[in-house]
């Protein structure tokens, strides 16, 4: 299997790069030469992997350009200082950060969903924003039955799509409201325990923050349809790894049987339907915990609408909704499935 | 302002209980006859009533019989079996649960909303679903700009809608989840810490559950519009006493402007705008608890849809979604506000 690929994780030690080197260690990618880059911080430390210690080396120009693959999972404006020379140089990078998703010559890719959209001679695929890979994965299956004009969405969004610090800011914070004790804010700009809050991105002119611009531009570009019509409401709640959504999808024409809706996303790779009514069992974020499917249920049709149907999804916000998703696109950029 | 009036609350130390009674302590209550009744277990304790110490008194019917108004924020079972007898006796009975709200001879009230539904000769008045509640002092005010025909909500549910119980299991179950210890949930079906599930009614042959079907109905009854659309998805989040909602509504003409909707919803009672998009400051559980208004924010046009609008709720679930609902109707009826 293995091709002597040199492989290269920057930002190896943050919330999503922990996920990408563990993904790493499996058998698909035995015999590369996986190399570690983190902050001068991290630099120096070590890492488990397979069994023996990987060091974290710090990131530099030349040992970045000797790659065949890099991951960026690091800041945007770290992607945007280094992947244009590192595309230069035909390294293959995969960039988990918004900086290049909208860019018109660079392929927005959800493997299940438009991997042919990456052309031969590409070096440069940007990972979708989390909220957005997880709804299409339910979404995008279903025009099957027929073209979807809009969604609304509502997100329950863990911790972690803010990194390692709010996932312990989480903890510690409502640690502190068991004691009784103030806890003072730092990473994100609300108190976290017991509580939620709409995403703290920018809001823009229209009313809608940053996270939710990027789920409607993205789902545009993803699914092909610029004239897809999204509304959704991205809301942070106090869980730590894993997002859930709340979506309504209206077709053009009729919405599709329930059975038939539960056939096509039990059929469809990366997808697990949890959609048990007789004993209510339905996708909870508990469940989807490092799990790489997306858990889809309360499949429905919307007794509002008849164009549309409703359902619930959770998936790991770390894994199908970052460091899964990258790494899937290599795989099967580099046949390593 | 008293007018000796004989008012009791039948499951005092309940969850809401506890809140009618200490709202029966605010000053335009003075001069009644406060009665507090419990369950054989809590009946002998006492409760801190304006300065003096009120027993609990075991419920028996002959005692209820001799109120003039009746709180019953006990079991629908309580207010099954003793509603008729209480109603032919002429006690003004203010009834918390499901039992009687949709039955057509019953008002369903929200005095901001419908006071005026409740006829003179009147005895039974039924107090809304709390997340029914909390969403109409939203939407109700808006049928200024016209006809609603449909509203999507999807709500993020405290723990205090299930009793106090199902908030002490969410605190237990958290402190355990933190000190790396099991614990086994004996409240709620599901674990409770750092997670989030449907709302555990039974679900109904079109995919809705208890909780989803009572927020169509209710909605329906108390904007008397038997047309209404609603499609709602009930989920309960680890959050310990207010109740959240994200909530698109499509009116049957062009949606009204933003800035119309704020005056309006500023200008409603029991409403606050809780909506600074520059300081990204919206609406949050943690603001709304303890607050008799409900707080509404993220207030935009959806840009979905030219005819609808979509905004962000928090209201307290124990106050406006059942005991200040409840004894605010008291409150109109008797000329105590």
């Amino acid at each position: 299997m293995g091709r002597g690929l040199k492989v290269g994780v920057v930002g190896a030690t943050g919330a999503v790069g922990t996920e990408v080197v563990r993904l790493l260690q499996q058998p698909q990618w035995a015999g590369n030469d996986i190399r570690l880059f983190g902050s001068a911080r991290s630099a120096g430390q070590a890492i488990q992997f397979n069994g023996s210690h990987v060091p974290i080396l710090q990131t530099s120009t030349e040992d970045l350009m000797d790659l065949d693959i890099a991951f960026l999972v690091a800041s945007s404006n770290f992607s945007v200082e280094f992947t244009p020379i590192l595309v230069k140089n035909h390294v293959f990078v995969i960039d988990n950060s918004s900086a290049f998703r909208m860019a018109p010559s660079v392929p927005l890719v959800i493997p299940e969903v438009n991997f042919e959209s990456i052309p031969e001679d590409c070096w440069l695929v940007a990972n979708p924003n989390c909220c957005t890979i997880i709804m299409l994965m339910a979404v995008a299956p279903l025009r099957v039955f027929g073209r979807i004009k809009r969604i609304i969405v509502s997100t329950y969004q863990s911790a972690s799509g803010a990194g390692r610090e709010a996932m312990e800011e989480l903890e510690s914070a409502t640690r502190a409201n068991l004691e009784g004790k103030y806890f003072e804010p730092k990473v994100l700009p609300h108190p976290y325990a017991f509580n939620l809050f709409s995403h703290n991105t920018p809001v823009g002119p229209e009313g809608y923050n940053g996270e939710e611009e990027k789920m409607v531009a993205e789902s545009r570009k993803i699914l092909g349809d610029p004239e897809l019509m999204v509304n959704p409401t991205c809301i942070r709640v106090p869980i730590l790894r894993s997002h859930s959504e709340s979506i309504t999808i209206e077709f053009d024409g009729p919405a599709p049987d329930v059975s038939d809706v539960r056939e096509v996303l039990d059929g469809f790779p990366g997808v697990s339907v949890v959609d048990d009514r007789e004993s209510n069992t339905f996708p909870m974020p508990i469940d989807a915990n490092g799990q790489g499917d997306v858990l889809v249920g309360r499949i429905r049709r919307d007794i509002s609408n008849p164009h549309a149907i409703s359902l619930f999804v959770c998936g790991d916000q770390l894994l199908k909704g970052a460091a899964l998703n990258a790494v899937q696109i290599a795989e099967r950029r580099f046949g390593l499935t």
